[in-house]
């Protein structure tokens, strides 16, 4: 591993339980009974430990959104033919896509990041351009990228994220755009957890039964010419990965070593978080689910990492879109505990002969 | 029934299908996989279908919190004293509980009202005085209040939501404040589905295993006592109910009939929902579930309407603050249907042979 790499990851650390203790002691003094708002209590608290303050606030909020193609959709694997890859990054930037919208509805920045996308772009001062190479290779055939490339969109996901640290940074959501790269995500998912592949793969875009057939058999082959190392999350990345996967996977990297949650988005951030969570095991505490994607083998993937997802609301869009709506949870989780007023401050009466 | 509000009910119409084939329309012509918003690509259509537009905006928001005393908090159902209802609908007008601070981080102006709150405010420009009486009395030993008095909440409600109308209202979400009302509450559930007391009673606050089966002993002994009739949901809500549930079942009508979308919170709000539902059963079709509650009985209230939460959170706070979380997403919603782009718009590839 190079410099930057093996840096970051030992700048992982374990959360900070102080803080975190700080936090649930006064998430125990508002005026609500102790346990009454559920999920966002353990949120506040568990970001109080990632931000290392027991009053954390969440004012910067930005999406890293990584975009890239896919050499495997030569197979017939998407129901989009790859040129919407581009089109689609085109429409982030015009502001019009489904991530634009909830990203203004939550307040929340976008980056868009060119990882590897055909056709290329006009300059644009929300795109930045960390090109690996015009699209990965076919991994039917072969490796997917070099290990070298591997390292590479790592290092640029790293990149990124400290770019962004100049402009404020208290949590970071994850997205992607590539047409084909739900078949990149299941085979990682199936190197990593081995689990069947039947079990990780799914109907992506929205391709039809017989479709899905082939791409679980697409999986399988790209797997069998590649035999990547379970335990080498590099080799399985440059093998079956993807450009946007290892630049979301160097951004989580790069986010947890900063002590920056990360929400996580769908089924191909999960993906990126399975990488980085190979990479630094404990990247995973810096993780939070945003959602439950239908796309079928996500669930498997929040299993093996030990997540919950905070919502499911059947989306499977991509893009950074369940990302936003986590975001939005989690910010509301850490003014609650900011804000609202103590049984103390506000007088009113606790409850009779209750320990926390 | 009095004039206004039989007026009120026959006002509730059915969804105008019209507005919600255009929206449903428009979904599967914006710029991603058909189907790939998920829930929220229904609630919007569903929204449309409501507001009788197919290009909806939800920019007016307000969640209701309606607010009483319960005499049969003389049984020692709760875990906090009587006097916490008065203190903290202070702290709501305070602006330091938990809805304050979700109805500022969702946009959402709040709109409290007294339906019987004991001990008295000073007046507040954010506080309605609608008072039926000093709290109810207490259900285990007689109605909790008189026919006319139900009428008044029911009325008190419409009147609420008729008076927000002028100052914009595009989305109405609910929420309560009352000592006792999870008593209330399962009681009104038990007379309206039907299902034992033990699968409707909870620990409301946080009241211990032994204070639990006592809780559930008493709503068995106030149907008992009382015999409400089924399908005399104003026979229910006098005998079993609260002055802010009955209050809040009159807004649940008045949105209806004025084509307001509804965030229902939790349990308590769900109480009201059946009440509501019960009087016009075209009221369900306006209503949103919110969230699921940890409240172990709110999910047979929401299966009785055929409703699903958005959330589910683990929250029971009430307060409305599942409401507040639910508005953020039926905005996101229709945000999403009205500003992303369509594939022709953008320039985007749409899938090969999609039949929509």
């Amino acid at each position: 591993m190079s410099g930057l790499l093996l840096t970051t990851i030992e700048m992982i650390k374990p959360l900070d339980k102080g803080a975190m203790a700080e936090a649930r002691s006064r998430q125990d003094e508002l005026t609500k009974p102790r346990g009454s708002l559920g999920v966002l209590e353990e949120l506040s608290v568990r970001i109080a430990g990632i931000r290392r303050s027991p009053l954390p606030s969440l004012e910067n909020k930005a999406i890293v959104v990584m975009a890239a193609d896919h050499g495997v959709v030569a197979e017939g694997v998407s129901a989009y033919p790859q040129e919407v890859t581009r089109q689609m990054v085109t429409n982030f930037l015009n502001g019009n896509a489904a991530i634009n919208v909830l990203a203004r509805h939550t307040g929340v920045r976008l980056v868009v990041v060119d990882m590897g996308v055909i056709g290329g772009f006009e300059p644009h001062p929300s795109l930045l351009c960390k090109m690996i190479d015009f699209g990965t290779k076919n991994m039917a055939q072969g490796p997917a990228m070099s290990r070298q490339q591997a390292l590479d969109t790592l290092e640029a996901g790293i990149a990124v994220v400290e770019a962004q640290l100049s402009q404020g940074l208290d949590i970071m959501g994850t997205g992607d755009m590539g047409i084909g790269n739900t078949t990149a995500a299941s085979a990682i998912g199936v190197a990593v957890t081995g689990l069947p592949a039947a079990e990780l793969t799914g109907a992506g875009t929205g391709i039809r039964r017989e479709q899905l057939a082939h791409k679980v058999e697409l999986v399988n082959r790209a797997l069998e010419v590649n035999q990547p190392s379970p335990d080498d999350a590099i080799d399985v990345l440059a093998k079956v990965g993807g450009f946007e996967i290892g630049g979301l996977a160097g951004a989580i990297l790069a986010a947890a070593a900063n002590h920056i949650p990360v929400v996580i988005d769908g089924f191909i951030s999960g993906a990126a978080a399975l990488i980085a969570v190979k990479l630094a095991p404990l990247a995973r505490d810096y993780l939070i689910a945003a959602h439950l994607s239908a796309e079928p083998g996500h669930l498997a993937m929040l299993d093996y990492m030990g997540l919950t997802p905070l919502l499911n609301l059947k989306m499977r869009l991509g893009e950074g879109t369940g990302a936003a709506l986590g975001i939005s949870l989690a910010e509301a989780s850490v003014k609650l505990l900011k804000e609202m007023s103590t049984f103390g401050e506000a007088g009113v009466s606790d409850k009779d002969g209750e320990g926390g």
